[in-house]
């Protein structure tokens, strides 16, 4: 498909907003290197490269509380920021966490959530600031988080006409338990991936380090993110959906359902991996270095090419256009 | 009353989300100055000093759509954070806006509170830079600030007895505004103060240079502020009600209502005022330096005490318990 067909409902609304916001001054001797648009904010200051980011997350949208447990959901508020600081290759250093709370879910329920959150904050070195609390009639949670890059971040904009595109772990193991709860056939259903998703901290600053050009996380699933990283780098690609790693949980879930596991996978949601680009010869050091050093499998998925189009290549040749929809909160 | 009798409520919850967030490490060569429990967090950087701020507004719990328009909204989301940026005496450099709108506010709606937020980021040197946006069934707005301070910024623990209390402008005529809505008795009544609050920046850093000890923003107003500063300085207060300045709006309001106007602005609510407080010396530098070179009115209104207790204090010395209660959103 063309690319511009992809500029609608979220992201159109994103970038009239960023229209409006665009030339604002900003003061104290900092300077904006990336503002709305990438995985995060980046600023530069006199001495340190700050990332900054957030992410709102909203019962009966984005969680239901009598499927999500407390603790879960305290981790993965947390985790779906740090994996914003994990696709520019930064490395986090506090979080403030606002909330809004039925008074009902101010005892037992906090704790569990605050424990939650608390856990991922020590597993990724990040502290809890500080954030706002407020009474509402639902659960309503915005986590921001500080981060810092030893260099330059990886933007979405990088990327080059033969670079290869990358994603770590595995994908739709976190949309085949969400279908599976709505469909209420969970039994059986492994719902880790959907509820504690990992942040690839360590991969994501390997691939800095070792020469990835562009990089972002698969937050509203392969087929909705990666238009926009090619949207933000002016180019195309080809997708080899063969080579697509799926998850587990995904591979069980479209057995159950008779789907194709690849289209699953690349239709995905909330799998929190990193979809990585690089050169060639940057790509091989990573497919070696990123599974060695930090034990996240690594694979190609595809190549950037100049057209601005977006298709799937087959193992027998064939070439289909990329139309499988991911999230997006204001389309139908 | 006795200072302990204050800690109820929201300020509860604060505290045991802040002890779970004890010891939390932190990375990234930065290291935490103020964690939970000030106006903002404080990061100390290599080179810098940074400030960093949320806040929630909820629609039902902070606002209603019917009485407040888009643009004033927009403004008040960004000036309620910058007015934490101005109680640490620092300087405000860029804002993340994470918003859940109903489908049917994505238009004008929009626009119009983007141009009031921009408006508000224009006049303080503030960049917008990113953020998320999701669909509710309501409007939910969460702001996150960073700044920059350029010295040690002003925190509430540093009040010592002998200290003045002051405050910039004028108390009561958000809430006075807010009343007129609830009671639906507006007309006369000017909703300025209520929907459009002034961030006291240039206030704030001058008084931080010119040697105030210890500075808060009045959000809930100053009969529950107060206590917070004081709980968290270890110290008690007079406040002399004579000398509390009375927004024009809450003395229009008081007298249609025949309230009395001290004790209305003393509980306050969304002033978005300065309480500063500083030795005599420094108090009085303050009384000249801050009218001049701001425009922004400065009064005594009291004096910090070594015992732990809060009294208002008349023009006849009869001497009352301080017991006006603010807001508080977890209390009923």
């Amino acid at each position: 498909m063309r690319l511009d067909a992809q500029l609608r409902g979220e992201s159109a609304l994103i970038e009239r907003i960023a229209q409006k916001a665009h030339d604002l001054p900003c003061a104290g001797r900092v300077a904006v290197m990336q503002g709305i648009g990438d995985d995060t904010a980046v600023l530069q200051t006199d001495c340190q490269i700050l990332l900054w980011t957030a992410d709102m997350l909203l019962e009966g949208i984005h969680f239901r509380l009598d499927w999500i447990d407390p603790h879960s959901l305290g981790w993965k508020s947390l985790a779906v920021n740090l994996s914003d600081i994990a696709a520019m290759g930064g490395e986090p250093t506090g979080a403030l966490l606002s909330m809004a709370l039925p008074p009902e879910r101010t005892g037992e329920w906090l704790d569990a959530f605050i424990e939650g959150f608390v856990e991922c904050a020590h597993a990724y070195s990040t502290a809890l600031l500080g954030g706002d609390t407020n009474r509402a009639e639902q659960v309503i949670i915005d986590v921001s988080v500080l981060g810092v890059a030893s260099g330059r971040p990886l933007l979405r904009s990088g990327a080059q006409p033969g670079d290869w595109i990358l994603v770590t772990g595995a994908l739709g193991g976190s949309r085949a338990g969400l279908e599976a709860l709505r469909a209420g056939d969970a039994a059986g259903i492994d719902l880790t991936p959907h509820f504690r998703p990992i942040p690839r901290l360590q991969a994501g600053a390997l691939a800095r380090e070792l020469g990835a050009t562009a990089m972002m996380d698969l937050s509203d699933g392969l087929a909705a993110d990666l238009p926009k990283l090619l949207r933000a780098s002016g180019m195309g690609a080809v997708v080899y959906p063969a080579q697509v790693p799926v998850h587990p949980v995904a591979l069980h879930w479209t057995q159950r359902r008779s789907l194709d596991p690849a289209l699953f996978a690349i239709a995905g949601g909330e799998d929190y991996e990193l979809l990585i680009i690089a050169p060639p010869d940057a790509a091989q050091r990573l497919l070696k270095e990123i599974p060695c050093q930090t034990g996240v499998p690594l694979s190609v998925i595809g190549e950037v090419i100049t057209a601005r189009e977006l298709w799937l290549e087959h193992p027998d040749g064939r070439r289909e256009s990329f139309a499988v929809a991911g999230w997006d909160h204001f389309t139908v």
